[in-house]
């Protein structure tokens, strides 16, 4: 259920400590925390660890780990699971120990960055699961929390799923609306070949059968289809090949996941991934 | 189950179009959105409609508005439903008339506000109405999606709850961990009162019912009453007698939470509000 | 005379850095130091002291150092006295040793600050001590310089006062614009309680006894006791009886404050602290 | 005692509107005016006049004006005063009208702003009279508020003053330790002509006569008396017989600045002009 | 030989208005125009033509356009040519009208963000221009200048060519030493299909036909042809059989394009056009 | 022919820092190095080698030592050559031991800075040293890369030229515009005279002796002789007698800089150093 990818997952540090730095100026204001500077002496040392709460895969240790170590750089961050692992509930993630006041301050900014990364992994893991065995694979889409894209569409791959497009920029999808707008899918390809660079791949969405023997006739790598039944998306698997990449979208869940799979897509995309997980409860807990 | 508040509900423009722009920045990257620019003419026109595919309270609209504003200033955007306000499924939220790029390249930005913030407020909606008729408001936490605590926060407003504290910096919240670093709760309270101003108020954090009654001996605005059962949340609540505020907290859901309202407490804070909300289903259908 | 607080003082690291990297980026331009730059090895080291020309109290030495240190990272910056601590003039604050270049370039900046903050404690502190043996606390206010306001309420502490809000954000204080705006002190707080977070605390601004009668019938915290003489506010303070935290404001200067602070008030807020201090003058000498 | 400059003074509005912004986040932060919004309602509008409590000269008039515009784009600011102009005590220096929230909102950062540029104005005026009828101008120094140094160098001119070099970046000055560094004043100079522009001015700092001389054997632009006595500066001024600037500082009070003055300078720099100027005193006082 | 577009060329607002702010910044400073400022009247008006001084072709009209508004949003900028278009020697490219200062402190500004676009535009034109008539088409390469890629990417497409990656995150490009890092291009292709979303598109670079024949067993979407002769161009278009992409680089000069292109390949790579195009020589003639 | 400076150069590093960061944030987008993060492992090391190939003057290595150190901070940046000095084709600049994927992902950023501050040095070393054994010194203009302009500026001082004024805030320059606004030199210059500080210069541009005539009855520091013959320019440098510097600009190549350099004035600016250099290629060997 795990991620396959070859190498140990990490965030690039760089787009860790600007979310990090800024999780902790909206926490902290220009004040700080009144409560912990009032109440804890700043030499006061501590141990704690973050506990799961319930079963599932974790994302977002280097988060977590960032927070703290931006109140006090010594801290020390043990891992007991890495990104993409698995817990159980009341497992330990991860261990911390330093400056109390780090503790108690970054705390909240770190199982909050956790608590949703984790939340994705563990629903896109679900899904993973569900359609093992078949030879989908489970995708997210652009409907990410405004501010965290990077580090949801991480959450996904750490739960065993691919990402799709980052965003408008890195590769065409073509919908209704545009086709509309450009009065037809052989202007709307043709305009589209005039100006894409020669590493910029194309899909296009189809509603129908005809929609999609149309779109094959052009030089794309990509379909998706959105909303069709499992009959119609295995008639469509059929007329295309092999030649393109298959994308199923629309009306999946848990439960009709594995049925769409059976269809022989290559793809599913989940929209629900990034837009409506679960948070992975968690705790921090003192140990001394 | 709406908004209470005497006046229609506005985000500051200042953190709107900040937080926009980043968005937008997240999902146009340097290229921007290479579909859209290829196949729509920068001229062509449109009317769309952002309609609701659930029931649900919405939130989020001045976020809505400035994405597709800050692609084309001279968008109209107009409102049939207003944040804090009702809508069925199927219902029109807004319509947007403007350039064709603008509506189909903000598109997914406006959408991902306006989901998570009505996810929120939909959920603190059930949440007020399930203890409807009793003496208890239902609060957010600090438990919110890093970089979105305002908006989330308006969320939980707009939905008919009230906000806790912003965040470390306005509020001081005393739990566990402070009184035990300060070697007991006199000591904590004695150095919160050497530093803190005269406008900031005081929570403390109780398990028991003997730490209640100690808590109540210093000066302090309210108590949060963690985890505690109905019966004994009831003991509290006599205990208390109305001097200072009454926060529930801990195992609270939509099964259990009028149940806890019935004790008396004033406040019922759910994190669920702001960690786990199913985002607000809705999408944007074209009419020309 | 120096600051009660149980712990040492320190300033948010990240809101240090920041404020220095932007006062450095003043005075350094694309450029640089052209004189320093051009004359003095890269190499070269040096040892200099900060020398108080004037008795006072010192805050800011946080800031001091870290421009220093952002200019050699290695310096040795040794503190004489600390934040809130007192320094006759002649006296030595603090000595500096690493890079001449880093030094002479980061001088400037280091006073800028120090000697800002050092006036605001020095003034807080005369203050204070004038009204020793009374009941009043000194406060500031809002009026603070334009980007320095976490760091001058800092400075008020480091001089013994206590700190006001902090802005619009983390308080409530209703002035008489506002109730006429809202058409009288009874609309005014409804609307409040309609909106406030229970950890939100509300002075109403009072300039005579009727108005001040009318305000303790709302559930309030804190009365604003402006421009009154000392014979009201003792009239005042006996009505209040405890049940609000007393406030004076208006005609507070060295000669007065005494005398006000005789009316029994709780806390006297006086905005020339932050507005019009004399910079503690002090200076760079070089040892070697 | 008014400016001298042939054109009304106006602040770049790049620079206006980002500090106005920085402070304005300063004071309104995540939550806002949580007084204002909870009992204004927002179509309210209102009229307010600023008003002098005190004689003096006004600075800053554009970022009062850009503060109340950044809440409210339609507000009409008039000015009754220029910057650079004098107002007597109870004048008014400018009416606001437009929407209450912004007025009330708006209210202390613009006052901030302008208290303290036309308190600067104010001092430099006081200090141009003083020496009203000899040759010498009186000139600003770098000891300046961190972040604020482009607004207060430009009150200094308002005040009928003239600048110094606006930070390390744009001029010469080369003191007792670069020489020392150097080993000896000729090889501080002739390491300066190696990599300084054409269009870089030199100044020399000198403590006695002797060294003036030694520095006039040098392509120099401007020599800074330092410290020296009316006797001193007398000689100095007639050895330098026109070749160059020269400046005095150390030592300058309104007191003694025409006694300094008279001695013939050029240029008397102040540090206390930007360091330690009273805010002028005013009130936004409300019409309707 | 301009572009082949369908649409008019525009450079996102938001991209343009961020550039130009940090280039007037950077030539104004703190103190702004000193100069202008000083002589010229605010309120005195003009109008300047932009007049090329050699033949070309257009590109970076928008931040030209901009860098004027910045300074007064109500300038009139009326262009004659427009992005992609071609301009002799002598011909005007665009009118301004509006304040002098604005005219006299933007225009640095504005000529150099179009004399290096109208560069890359006229030099990626005149290699366009140099391989009419075969199947290739002109392509830069991430040799660009830090902090403008983007803009430069434009005006490669301005002057008829096609963009390659925008950088390291929008597609695949296996180099020797990621083959040689990973133990074989085999490994390296598998892990790469581990990880990749189904838009990304691979492109490996080859230099023999050995190694072109291994790629061509994996699947990939591009190779690129490095540092071959014609005659190995040749065979290696021979053998890829229109299966994939081919890309042409290295030697690439106006002088050998064409012959470079005789080979059949669909693309040649110039890193020049970016690094080291000449500027298009212009100026702002006053007409009034 | 190397520069000049009794100290090696270096750049500040917080400038340095942040050009690197944003230009690594240009290459990186949100998904960082697709390519090497999926290839090659993280915890792979390497060492190479930055060639030169073709002869040239070294700038900006303190640029490219940041790129890579930015990725791994741990990296090790000998270098062979320093700025200012000379490289001949085929020669090793420096060398670079660390992790792999550091090496692979900043290798472009690096020599992309490099290569550009490289090609101006070397630029600027040929003017010099076409000028050798006359009076004149080599400067640039503002005519410079949007962005770049400290960094240029530093290349032209490693190349052995000097810098003009480095923005429109730190010199004046009046031009024939200015003039003509102002309504004649004696005008322009009497406003001038009014507003700067005492450490600004003041330098005029003239087309004829007529006008330089004019000039020098003014209080100026230097003259640009703009667009002058070799005859003209010796008439004016006669004319000025030493009194001010002397600039020619306008015509200048490596073919004629010699001849005006015979002219004797002192100082010959030339845009093309900045606007128009060739890059210095150069790439990165991998030796393990």
């Amino acid at each position: 259920m795990s991620a396959k990818s070859p190498f140990p997952l990490h965030l690039p540090p760089r787009l860790v400590e600007t979310a990090v730095a800024a999780a902790l100026a909206e926490d902290l204001g220009s004040e700080g925390d009144i409560t912990t500077d009032a109440i804890v002496p700043a030499g006061a040392t501590g141990e704690a660890a973050i506990v799961a709460r319930q079963d599932g895969v974790i994302a977002g240790l280097d988060l977590a780990e960032a927070a703290f170590k931006a109140l006090d750089p010594k801290i020390s961050f043990v891992r007991v699971v890495q990104d993409g692992g698995e817990v159980a509930s009341g497992g330990t993630i991860a261990t911390v120990t330093g400056k109390t006041r780090a503790l108690l301050t970054a705390e909240r900014t770190a199982l909050n960055f956790l608590g949703r990364l984790s939340g994705i992994a563990t629903l896109t893991a679900a899904y993973v699961k569900a359609v093992e065995g078949t030879a989908a694979r489970i995708s997210c889409t652009r409907k990410t929390t405004p501010g965290l894209r990077a580090f949801e569409k991480y959450a996904v791959r750490a739960g065993g799923g691919v990402n799709h497009r980052f965003g408008l920029y890195d590769a065409v999808l073509v919908k209704d609306n545009h086709i509309a707008a450009a009065g037809g899918l052989a202007q709307a390809l043709e305009r589209l070949s005039a100006r894409s660079g020669h590493l910029v791949k194309i899909e296009v969405e189809v509603d129908t059968l005809d929609q999609l023997k149309q779109a094959l006739g052009f030089p794309i790598d990509a379909v998706l289809l959105d909303n069709m039944d499992v009959e119609m998306l295995k008639h469509a698997v059929k007329l295309v090949a092999g030649r393109v990449t298959t994308e199923a979208s629309g009306g999946v869940s848990l439960e009709t996941v594995r049925e769409i799979a059976s269809s022989g897509v290559d793809l599913i995309s989940v929209g629900a991934l990034t837009h409506s997980p679960r948070n992975l409860d968690s705790s921090l807990e003192w140990k001394a």
